[in-house]
């Protein structure tokens, strides 16, 4: 039986373990809809929208390591090209899928829709050049060859590729063949020389530790760094974009890295020990405390996807999975010095009763609920910053999008990782409630997939790290429209959800007790007041000058 | 007082007549969000998402003829880019106030928010270059003369314009003047020959017809065509994007016109007669029966906004203005041919008590609601190729998004519409329930604006389009997430509205009549069947090979 081009680019990525395809159908991408469709091993997700498939998709591959999703040409592209930047920023492989005019339309410039009305039909393809990583218009002739590029493109650079698919040209017979191509390896001689220059800095050292970063798991290689600090015993701190990439329930855990602001013992072993190994770690605005971290590059070993940077010495071609098993064989077992203080929790309240809702009584509880093996997914604003000091039980993981910093990201995100993750971990979703605004329509996607997912709308009523981060935090444009968040999932078609409104403490334990114990997916709209931050989200208020330094 | 750089633009947009800025707060774009805020003459309005946003600045500029929407560097402008993109195609002068980060932020390559991550701060500029006609960063220095092009260059095509403004310059006072540049003005012998060109043809004509064009309304020259008609006696068709440019309550109306697949009087005499004058409609292939229009050249006169075609000859520098301005001083008042049927009103079966709700019971009753200088808006699909063969009263308008097609664009177009309208005037959203999806969250606008529209939500159990124009109308990718539509309005914060689900004629009927009399806004959540097509629609399904030819 013959294999069309889009059926051998799905094949591909069922290869590569993907099982659903996010988006929104259109009618030049029904040959791509129609594929998954009928395709035996993949699923179609259909999302209210395109950028919300893309967020999905991005979701979908934190977890399960590449995501994909299906646009149709101009209007779906466009609108899902947020979510596909988002993804490129944050190094998630997503296949974007876009549905083109046939050839012959194209050819004779015709005046037809989703089009500009100008006969240009490779300005979308231009438009999305910077937020992916290669692009390809498939064709018979080219698509084995292409898809093994672009497949090679998304792995190496861990970023999303754009596949174009000309209608008349998608279920015509593959026409040409291609060998995969091989993953990416370390250059020997650089490897061996980068291990002794990292073994040789540590050797020395009195004192270390090690900053895991997001980038590591984005590679696969999560567990190669837990055996590297197995190995090895160092200490490991990790900043708010990087929680999670390695069990905080581990002795090696000294604490949550913040800059300045917030743990001065973790700050001391970071910035004054006598060497700091990054593994995939970047030093952006809100992951060094507003930029007020400060590492020596003199004792700094910066291991990234292909290559380490050793003080001055940068070594090319050095594979991150290769120097991390590496190290791990070559390091000995030491006792590394560590802040005495131990790991400090994040500031509680107990409260109790009618006593209301602050930063001090509810991230304790959020942080008390967290399960091992638990999905959280923290939108970008002051909830991600007050879970961010939560202790994370084990196995648990924490996605957030601190770079890119797109409100609205969390909700279909959590989507996405719900899809990947199966019945067997449970995904909680904590966003703001002017983030839910964005994309809360995505939700009515749990309940037609019956995914149980906990949801929980911190309402503050407005955008509150806008509060902070403006002149006035009154000022009107940070109001939003006001909503009945807990009546969404019903009217969405989460029918049998349990959903709660809770604006005390003791509201919001019984609330969070039924939620342990549901077995349908539950969706709690939580009260607080307007100006109830958490304490990293008030030291960025304090500290403006650095975070916006100009 | 000294005017800052964004104070300036302000300024100047007000002068322009623009009263109001759509958009979403963010941190880069605090100096642009504090200036909108503060002036005495523009409101800020605060949407859900900036793709909403933009569609809003849309559906504002359609009856205000201008419009603004305001975001944030990346995440804030690649989510509007589609509804930027839109109004490009759709030709909408929109301002697109994006905020940047400070240049010597810029200048060092930071790791900051909202960027790649990649150092760069250019790219997202350079992702909007296609849509929008011209684009400028503001400084204190250009920001008098650039304000000027920008205004100018909107003005001339019709487009959207972007204008970053970099947070540390944008409170800077100006450093510099310019004047406003003048009118695009006709070159006198250019205009001369072409108003005597079209004369000569009419003049020799037996029978000649008139294509009213959405681009004659969008340069704000409805009146002008409307004394063209008054003075030659022209009769004239519309097609469906052109849809109440010129009143249908009026003697030289003879139908609508959509190539072979609706009327054949009207095809006849637009096709068949020896001169037909287009002035500003396209020929794309929803406005053309499925590339079923065939008009010949020779005996074609079609006037755009700054030239002008008759027959084989071309007549550049000719202001539409001008030229409509000309004829209508120099035609003879004549009595043209026209159909002897008079204008086909749209199939209509009465329907009463429970009988279901059909493309001939629904549209006719649709018909029959509205009221004179009505605003309509009709979202993509089948809903609006029922409605395009509506009779409009005296006064009411039809928007539509024919070229450019992005559903979910009219929920949003319709808070547009409806601030730009102010209280005089109704605005009618009619939009199919899988469109309504994509951006439903908007509707809480109107209930925090206090605006007082009309919603009909047409339930049909899917994307009714997609199953007639897809392989086979039952396929996964046509279903949605089921919502109780009729409840979001008040979830979404408009409480007091009148709200209904129907699905027998003896229901509508009620809740029409209760609608007609409403003090409150209205939402009608209409079932159908899963195949209630209008007419077009079922022609579209006959007529794929034309639609898709290639």
């Amino acid at each position: 039986m013959v294999t069309t081009v889009i059926q051998h680019v799905l094949n591909r990525l069922r290869d590569l373990g993907i099982r659903h395809v996010f988006g929104v159908p259109g009618d030049y991408a029904f040959p791509v809809d129609d594929a998954v469709i009928a395709h035996p091993d993949i699923q179609w997700m259909g999302n209210c929208n395109e950028l919300n498939a893309a967020y999905c998709a991005d979701g979908y591959a934190r977890v399960h390591g590449m995501g994909a999703v299906s646009t149709t040409y101009g209007v779906g592209e466009l609108s899902a090209i947020n979510g596909i930047a988002g993804a490129y920023t944050e190094h998630l492989p997503v296949f974007h899928l876009v549905g083109m005019p046939k050839m012959p339309v194209q050819a004779r410039h015709a005046l037809v829709h989703h089009t500009l009305g100008n006969g240009e039909f490779d300005l979308f393809q231009r438009m999305s050049d910077p937020v992916v990583c290669a692009s390809a218009i498939m064709t018979p002739q080219n698509v084995a060859a292409e898809t093994e590029r672009l497949i090679a493109a998304a792995i190496y650079h861990r970023r999303p590729v754009y596949l174009a698919f000309p209608a008349d040209l998608a279920e015509l017979p593959v026409a040409s063949e291609a060998p995969e191509l091989p993953a990416p390896a370390s250059d020997p001689a650089q490897l061996d020389a980068a291990v002794a220059a990292v073994a040789d800095r540590l050797r020395h050292a009195g004192s270390a530790c090690l900053l895991p970063g997001a980038l590591a798991v984005r590679a696969g290689l999560g567990r190669h760094l837990q055996r590297l600090v197995d190995a090895s015993g160092l200490p490991f701190a990790t900043m708010v974009a990087d929680k999670g990439v390695l069990d905080e329930d581990q002795p090696g855990f000294v604490g949550m890295y913040d800059g300045k602001l917030m743990n001065e013992d973790v700050r001391r072993l970071v910035e004054d020990g006598d060497v700091v190994v990054l593994v995939g770690a970047l030093m952006h605005d809100f992951n060094s405390g507003a930029f007020t971290a400060n590492l020596d590059p003199a004792r700094t070993v910066d291991i990234r996807h292909h290559h380490v940077q050793v003080g001055a010495m940068t070594y090319p071609s050095v594979e991150m999975r290769d120097l991390l098993t590496a190290l791990a064989a070559r390091l000995p077992t030491r006792t590394w010095p560590r802040p005495s203080a131990g790991v400090v929790r994040m500031r509680s309240e107990p409260g109790s009763g009618d006593d209301p809702l602050t930063a001090g009584t509810l991230y304790p509880r959020w942080e008390r609920f967290l399960r091992p093996r638990d999905i959280v997914v923290a939108e970008t604003g002051t909830c991600s910053m007050g879970m961010a000091f939560a202790r994370l039980p084990y196995g648990a993981t924490f996605e957030n999008q601190t770079l890119w910093g797109s409100i609205g990201w969390a909700t279909p995100a959590a989507v996405g990782a719900a899809v990947a993750a199966g019945p067997d971990r449970r995904v909680v979703l904590i966003t703001g409630e002017g983030s839910h605004q964005l994309t809360a329509q995505e939700i009515s996607q749990f309940g037609r997939y019956r995914l149980r997912p906990v949801v929980f709308v911190l309402n503050n009523s407005g955008y509150l790290i806008e509060r902070l981060l403006c002149k006035h935090p009154d000022l009107a444009y940070n109001d939003l429209a006001r909503w009945h968040y807990a009546e969404l999932p019903r009217v969405l078609g989460c029918e049998d959800w349990f959903t709660a409104r809770v604006s005390t403490c003791a509201e919001l334990d019984r609330a969070l007790d039924t939620a342990r114990h549901a077995s349908t997916g539950c969706y709690i709209e939580v009260l607080t007041d307007s100006h109830a931050a958490p304490p990293l989200a008030t030291r960025m208020h304090e500290n403006l000058g650095s975070l916006y330094a100009g």
